[in-house]
C-alpha cells in the first residue's frame, strides 16, 4: 500500500482524503497541519493528525506527501521544504512562475533523491496534456482553451474585497458562439472579451451603494475591465442556497491543417464538466501520486511534470490488463 | 535529423511522406515497397525508392521505419520481421489482437535491442489515450466511445463483396441523442443499435437487384444486422465526386463520481473531428517516431505502446519550452 500524507486540510485536503480513500493501493498515513492538530477534525478514523513541527519524525513513513497549499504563498515555500524530506506533489498553478517553481523543486528534491512533482490539476495538468498532444501531432495549427462555466476563486476575492460587498462569487463562462466557431474550423481571432463572460452574483453590506460596487466591478483592470460583466445583486438565503457549489469546467481545441497543400483540416477537442472543482483536482492529484511512487522506486529524482509520465504509470492495472483491455 | 523510412505507399504511407515533410526535425531516407520500385512515384524529390528486399542494406541508415501495412495480414508478420532490424513503429488496429501482436514484436525487438511501437493511431491510440488518463483519474465510472461520422474501410468493402455491387462506401454515424445522453451526465445503457447508424451508398452493376442487394447489407451478421442501416443507391458520377473523401472522427467520454456519499459527476469529453483520417493517423505516428528515437537512444528496447510514452518525448521543444509555454 502506498502511504499517502496530506499537507493541508482545506477543500483539496479533504478532497485528497476522499480519492485516497476511493484507491485500492493507498492509505492514508497522516495528515499535517499548521493548526492546533485537535482542532482539525478528519473523516477518515484512526489516522493521526500532526503538526507541521513534528513532520521531519515522519520522513521514512510516507510515500508521497500530497501539499494541498495555495499557489500564491504556501507553495512557492512548502514544496521545495518537504521535497528534500519526502517525494511530493502540488497542484502549483500560477502559469508564468512554473519556471522559477520547477527550478526550485528541483533543487531541493535532487538533494535527498526524491521526486517533486509540480502543477498536477486540471489547466496545469490535463489540459496541458491535450495542449502538448494535439500540438506535436498538428505542429500547423491554433490553440484555444476555454474556462468555465465555474467559479473563479480569484475573481470571487476581487469583488469581495470592494467596500459595500459582503460576499460575492463570480462565474467564469466561455461564450457559446466563441466555442461553436472554434468547433467548426473557422480559426477566428478572438480577444479576451469574445472568449468569456464574467457573472457575479453580490450581497450587499446594510446601506451600501449598489451602482458604485457594480461600477467598481465592472472597471476593475485586469479582473474584470477586459470583459462583458453581469452583476446581480442576490440577498443571503439566495447566495447561501444557490451560489455554494463549486463547479467548473472547460474547454482546449486544437485546429490543425495537413496534406500537400494543407487542404484538410482537423479539429481535437478535450473538455471537462465538473461538479467539485476541489475533489476532481484531487482525483488527479492522487493518479500522478501513484506515479510518483513507481517513478521513485525505479530510481528517478528531482522535480518532474505530467509532461515527464508515461500516462500507464497512472494506473493500479497492470501493463497487460491496460493493453488488453484499454489499448 | 532523425532518418525515417516507409515501407508501404498506400495511403497510409503518402500520409506520412506529408507528415515528415512538415517535421522539423525529420529526413525521409527511403520508401520500402515490395512492388518494382520503378512503378511507385512519390512526392518527395530525391529520395530512393527501393525493393524490400533489399531492406537488410539499410539497416545502419534508418532510425525509425514507419510500417504502413494493413492489421489484418501485413503488420502481424512485417512488424515482428523489422524489429529485428529497426526500431519500428506501426497501426495495428486489432484491438483483440494487441496482446498477440505486442509478445511478437516484443520478442523480436528485445533480440537486437529495438524498439518496436504497436497500435499508434487515433483508436487505438489517442483514444487509448483518453481511456486510461481518465479511468485513472475518475475510477468509478462508465466509458463511452463513439466513432465517426466517418467512412468504415471494412464496412465499405463487406458491401462491395455482394454479388451486384459495382462500387460502395458505408458511413458509421454516432446516434446525436446518445451522445447527449452520455454528455448530460445520464449514464444511460446503450446498446450497439442506440450508438451508432450506418449508412451506405451504393452504386449497383447493370441488371442488379436492388431490393436484393439492399436486403443482404441490411441482414449481413456482425456487419449490419444489429445496426439501423440506411442504403442509398447513386450513380457512378454522383458516388465519385462525393463519396470520396476519407473524413472520419469520434468521442471518447468518461462519466465519473467523487464525494463521500458519490454526489459529484464529473464528464471528461475528448473528440476529433478529421478531414482525412490517414493523413492524421501519419500525423500520430510521426509524433511517436520521435518518441522511438529518443526512447532508443536512452537505451530502452522492446515493445512498447501509446501507454508507454512521457508526452513531453513527442515534441520537438525542448523540455524547458514545453514547461513555460503549454503547462
Amino acid at each position: 500500500m502506498i502511504q499517502i500524507g496530506i499537507l493541508g486540510y482545506g477543500n483539496l485536503g479533504k478532497g485528497t482524503e476522499i480519492a485516497v480513500a476511493q484507491a485500492p493501493d493507498m492509505e492514508l498515513a497522516a495528515v499535517f497541519t499548521r493548526r492546533n492538530p485537535d482542532s482539525v477534525k478528519i473523516l477518515t478514523p484512526n489516522v493521526p493528525v500532526v503538526n507541521v513541527s513534528d513532520m521531519e519524525n515522519w520522513k521514512d513513513k510516507i510515500d508521497v506527501l500530497i501539499i494541498c497549499g495555495g499557489s500564491a504563498t504556501d507553495l512557492p515555500v512548502q514544496t521545495p521544504q518537504y521535497a528534500k524530506l519526502f517525494n511530493v506533489i502540488d497542484s502549483f498553478d500560477t502559469h508564468a512562475k512554473i519556471p522559477e517553481h520547477f527550478a526550485n523543486v528541483d533543487a531541493a528534491a535532487k538533494e535527498t533523491n526524491h521526486i517533486g512533482m509540480i502543477s498536477v490539476g486540471w489547466d496545469p495538468g490535463l489540459f496541458s496534456l491535450n495542449r502538448v498532444y494535439a500540438n506535436a501531432i498538428l505542429p500547423d495549427g491554433k490553440d484555444y482553451t476555454f474556462w468555465g462555466k465555474g467559479v473563479s476563486q480569484g475573481h470571487s476575492d476581487a469583488v469581495r474585497r470592494i467596500k459595500g460587498v459582503k460576499n460575492a462569487k463570480q462565474y467564469t463562462i466561455p461564450i457559446e458562439e466563441a466555442l461553436e466557431a472554434v468547433r467548426s474550423g473557422k480559426n477566428p481571432e478572438l480577444s479576451t472579451r469574445d472568449k468569456h463572460l464574467r457573472e457575479c452574483f453580490v450581497v450587499l453590506e446594510d446601506g451600501a451603494d449598489a451602482q458604485q460596487v457594480e461600477k467598481e466591478i465592472k472597471e476593475m483592470p485586469n479582473y474584470f475591465a477586459d470583459y462583458n460583466t453581469i452583476v446581480h445583486f442576490i440577498d443571503e438565503e439566495e447566495f447561501m442556497q444557490h451560489h455554494s457549489g463549486m463547479a467548473h469546467g472547460g474547454f482546449v481545441f486544437r485546429s490543425g491543417r495537413t496534406g500537400v497543400n494543407k487542404e484538410h483540416q482537423h479539429i481535437i477537442e478535450y473538455s471537462i464538466k465538473l461538479d467539485s472543482n476541489p475533489e476532481f483536482t484531487t482525483s488527479v492529484l492522487i493518479a500522478y501520486a501513484r506515479a510518483v511512487k513507481r517513478m521513485h522506486d525505479e530510481g528517478q529524482c528531482g522535480c518532474k511534470t505530467v509532461l515527464d509520465v508515461p500516462p500507464a504509470y497512472l494506473c493500479t492495472q497492470s501493463a497487460d490488463e491496460l493493453r488488453a483491455h484499454f489499448l
